[in-house]
């Protein structure tokens, strides 16, 4: 619409029904986000190839299923996340080509010339078993954007030579995603044998002073370990998206 | 400049030299704010008669001297908030014209046809003498967006007879400031007392668990009288700036 | 009652048969708030034209029903706040008049001669879609004081294009409430545009360090933009009603 | 037993088996605290006539029922604390004597012999009706120790007038439970107003930043009013308990 | 002022110029506070015999001795806490009958006619000898309230025996000030030996996660003994003047 | 499967088909957990006879068997912890020789050949009844790690009487894991009695400002005995762990 | 020297001196981080030139130059962080071509065959003038890495137009640093903006509710922006650490 | 005094100046103390062997004199911990043979007869430089008990293989101090490697969210390694203490 009235404004300058200054003044007051922003918002998302994202805590499986419909024109992959297997049944009955994620309690609904993702170069991390729901999340974040995550799962501090096994995957990756309740060590230990970026994401695992996450979310930004940023506590999705990103990095030169 | 670049593109559709399709695309590539925030910032100070606050905590006499010498060319009073008489006297040296208001510890620069506030309507209130400079600070704000505050002292909740007394002149506020450090419960006894909104404002004045200033905003937060505003501790110029603005609420219907 | 006391002591005086000396000091021994409080409290009621609040959570249909009779009398409307459908249906038994407010949650009670509110001036504005319920019970309680709010939802500081669509009836608002969760950035970013005062509402809506609503209510309560005031967590009445109190301040000047 | 070891020693001494040393040695060795505080502590019950407190929350009515029989034989009256009717009616099975006291939550149990508390002196003040459960358990547990409360509840700080209609029986109290939640202001009011000491309980009343007592408490600790004393969060018990003793203590110089 | 006023309402209601009705009316409009407030003030400060209490910390020599100069027409005493000798020593050159309490860090100055107190009863135990300055300030503003109380000091948990010492007086108090730092857990151990009101005061003694006597607070807050009751940190002048309150019960029967 | 690979290259040296600095080279890229740690870790396993321990709460029957069911080739014990008893009526349909701890809401399983634990020197202390199940967790690993703990319960620090009968075995101790909630005071006190190392654990048993259990959490870290040291809270698993350990030492020297 | 062990070994089973099981048994008792870490790290080393990087916080001028003469042989840069100009000097005395970065309070030492960073893609935003310190820190340590990163500043969400007008900057970025205290909203509005990470880093500036950074730090864990992940109060170093890592991964393809 | 006492009532009765009873009733009214608590205590501190430590932090040097002075007829060593060189060299004019433990901050004055500890089996572990003086405090204390502690410096979590180095000395070790600030990572690692008790002690090196080693402290709380007990924020003479105590359990079975 906005797009109309600029077209307008300018057709009156072309056509001297409007002088410039007056076509200047006109301009300033024109709801400018249609102008410049809408556009770019739009190029954001064909460039992005990301995934629709809904939060599924607390949403009931009608409202779910609402709003996974008006997604379909999209050619985006759909995300669902923090969702119980009963709710995608129910889902399932109208969106008939949609998966469950167990370990990641997450549904996708993928478009149908969507290819999985293979890049690789991201590492996804689990301290304990209790972890990996949260790391389940990152992953498959990751590779709805186009990457083929390798996964190493309960690699926890108490006992290294698990973790150091595994130094030579490590060092390949090109960001690593390192999921951690309790005491939140990994990401430190993990952040001194490598040297790619490393995205922290406390969980709320644990019991009495693990405060539902926060000793480990303060491990981790205190970290003393170069080469550590942190995502919110059970925030699998955010270090998903930003592993995503991070790697992607290089094809942008491209 | 931004405007030269706009008034250019319009000329060059005028004059045929631009189509009107590709000066849309120009246009949409063209930083907008001048276009647009700019203007609308630039009349926003204009109608607000708004004082240009510097928070000086902190600062140099040297660096808040600067600072106002980049206002001088403005219309607007200057208030340089949190600074010792110390600073004041260095300060004045270059900005002959400065004035230092002793309990609210800042100092102002008044344009020459500057006129002192007159609107009634704005009642600035203190717990205790230690809350004292916050609501000079409150009162200061607010007599530089046109108002005159009027201002009651001393009047903690552990000698209610004090408030009572100024019954009448809380009944005749359009908004009240109510300043209170230490168990912060004096906004909620005021607005207990009269119809009109109450901004809040916790002060740091107090010791052990009154947590400099949390255990007051706490108070405030749960005031289970209607009408409580709050704002951050010690915050004065923040509380005097939202009286200024509801008490000029009603000259905008002219 | 405490009038007829006083009432005695006056005839007594007036009949000779207790002196003023005495006279004087029986009066200061009186109930005071018979002769002051009361009174005043009456009349406030009635200039105000308040609802009667009454906090659902927790409270059985039983109870609500037990507290709306008691209001019955009245003639302000009754607002109940956090109540589900169920209790509604069990409520409308007694009281046939009573509606549902399905986004606010709430129930109103209105008297028979209530005119709808058509004052302009209050905006209502949500972050993302879980706010909504807050900003509907603070648009609500605004509504019942004699505001027509207007409503801007799903505005959230990610997509900023979406805000600034809504640029001019932002300017015109007199009194802004801005409800947001999560990270809470929403008030700062309209506190910018606007040169009205803005009510922040931090929710509860969030996970792992969003604290329910700690980090959204610091967030506005450090705004450093100028005329933020905040309420208490989810409290979507509160600001409603602080609203209504500004905009009324104009109407007090006739 | 203890008793027997030391007479046994004393024996000796006497018959001249053991010396004088060696007794001193022997008697050193001795757990003492049959000798010494075993005593004290029964002497204490004695002259406390103190009720036998269970606290209930969270234990079966079998459980209840059980610790109550244990106490069966003592001539003190038994009180259970934050129990529910339900609870009651299983436990009365057993103890058909019991009584339910319904706006407490609590369950009393009393010797034949005990008769009711007819002490004045305590007043146990609740600021809104969600904390009368409280003040109840408050004024159960004085009534227990033998006094006979004096109750003033829903005088709020956001309508003084309630609150200052009770001006004489607040002067006249020797010893005032204060009960409030939310802001938790109403001790440091009530406390300006008399010259006796006020015990304060935060309650739990409230949401969002009321953080569940928490900011009642703080407030109740930066009282700014004299002679303010405050216990946990919900322990009407305690303050009971301390009012009793309080009002106790002019007795004992008989 | 104000009594002048009813005066001259009662005169004309006497002399009839003025209807009973019509007065009554009058006298609404009247601030009551003088007629009824004030006046119970200064009853309260007579029978009270209350110090006058300045908080001293932060204050200049010159600020305190204007503050003294204010009270010096008063027949109570005047306490000052928190100041150091220094302070003391200038401000003495005016107020030259001013004594200076170096454990309690406190200043006095006592009317001509004042006798020190005698009243037995109060007991103030201080777990470490860094905790008295505090139990100095509360022993001294039990003085001035007209006791003798009796000091205990340094017998904190870490050794019981050097508290079992003092087991007699302890059972002869008749109500107790514990003071403690670092753990707190002095007052729940002294309140399971006597059975008199125990008044707890966590200091700031401590380091690390004593986080400045939270956790003294913490502690004391929730005792499992019976009878203990809470200031805030280091508030000695508080638990003095609750102590003087409770000890002043038995004496209000007379 | 590594060691294969460094024998293969030591066998190349030994038969000259390598040369030493290649060897050397090949050696420093083989993962060498193998070749170092794996051999440590099993080995520190046989050493320490320690019972595998699973965290059961939040795990189904299911999954707590399958687990139990990977451990029974080993001959260490299996300490299944916080488990009801319906959890394990249905865990023992497969593990028909597991067996249920009620106090301590654990399961074990263990091997045929398994002895009872007889070494003396482990003390287990709780303040109250709540704690119970805290202090049987801990009681019950330091007996599957050989040790038969003498338990003390109920002597919490409101009747020191209780505890000091205890004073003889508490100085035989070698070290004493002391449970405690509410306040938390009694390692301080324990730990001033004895001169053997106190592991104290704090509990969530209380309500208000136990905050769960962090209140008696900062009185442990906070005591002024010496010889103190602190676990998570209700962690009794990791004090008898830890108290295990210790007692171990001596056995280490033979 | 390890590598000697190691060497001996292979050659004593070249010589047939040493069995292969026995060589085998041997090397699993070296100490193996020298057959593996030392030479990784050196590698990482190598490939990183990182620089070396010195908490210059609480160190005097004497323990700062003896940290770097350490470095000296080192090819990389030594960065010294937080360090005042007076210290500086003093270290400059020792160290000639150090060099002092006055806005980011940091101390270089640059090797002499060093170049200047050139990379394009690292972005740094600061909201306020006193966020820059942290911000420039930031950006040295991106420097430091071969990236020659743009500065933004001044750019906070109170005039969003400030920010707009860099809009095409902050798309072309490959990675964002944004820096913040009070609010800390900027990186939500940020990555709201771009498609790039963003590295959010919280500044103690601010006051009140603050917290010196905490308010800040929450709302940037808890955005709703997809892309944003978070480090340490104040730990600029650590920000440009990150950004340099992940603006390096696409070079790594090579 | 008190045996003289106890003393004369057996010497009553073996006279048969008194009968058993009556001794028996005079005896349980002594102060107890005497009897039995006192001679404990100075019997453990003979067994002990104890330092007598004073915490000198904020002590003057003559405050300190005057009490090592108190102390100089004792047969055990003195340690004074926190205290500058300055105050120590103003200590030594008195006290001659005073020495001043540079890294650990502390004075030590032996008794002429003392030997240096030689026992082993005590590790002190320090994760970075900036955590050496609590670690040296720790040492400093477990030698004065009569060990000779091993000390590893500078080998934080962040680059692994410098603790790896030193496995065969951890696993020697009968008892390890760990000392670590920032994220406190180090014990759980350490823990994982060896199969005895380990103490953490979270030191206050760090910023921002460290939070003074409030971070720490909740890492090592969570360990999820077993063996791991924790005492106070920078806490090294407590946890010397400790690891003395538990180091000294095999020689008691003498």
């Amino acid at each position: 619409m906005e797009r109309q009235r600029v077209r307008a404004i300018l057709q009156a300058i072309q056509s001297r029904r409007l002088g410039v200054e007056q076509g200047l003044r006109r301009l300033r007051f024109l709801p400018f986000e249609d102008l410049t922003f809408a556009k770019i918002d739009h190029h954001r998302h064909l460039r992005r190839g990301f995934p629709e994202v809904v939060y599924g805590e607390g949403k009931t499986a009608a409202q779910i299923g609402s709003i996974m419909r008006s997604f379909r024109r999209r050619v985006e992959p759909v995300l669902v996340t923090r969702v119980s297997r009963e709710t995608f049944h129910r889902v399932r009955r109208e969106h008939g080509r949609a998966s469950y994620h167990s370990p990641a309690r997450a549904i996708t609904l993928l478009p149908s010339r969507w290819r999985p993702g293979a890049r690789p170069g991201v590492t996804v991390i689990a301290a304990g078993t209790s972890d990996i729901p949260v790391a389940e999340e990152a992953a498959l974040m990751a590779h709805l954007m186009g990457n083929k995550p390798i996964k190493i799962y309960d690699v926890g501090v108490a006992g290294l030579h698990r973790l150091l096994a595994y130094r030579e995957t490590l060092l390949r990756s090109r960001v690593l995603v390192v999921v951690a309740g309790m005491e939140g060590a990994l990401p430190s230990v993990v952040a001194g044998l490598v040297d790619a970026p490393v995205i922290a994401v406390p969980t709320s695992v644990g019991y009495g002073t693990s405060f539902k996450g926060i000793s480990a979310l303060l491990t981790m930004l205190n970290s003393c370990s170069g080469g550590v940023t942190v995502v919110n506590i059970d925030n699998g999705f955010a270090a998903g998206l930003s592993a995503g990103l991070i790697n992607r990095v290089r094809d942008d030169s491209d």
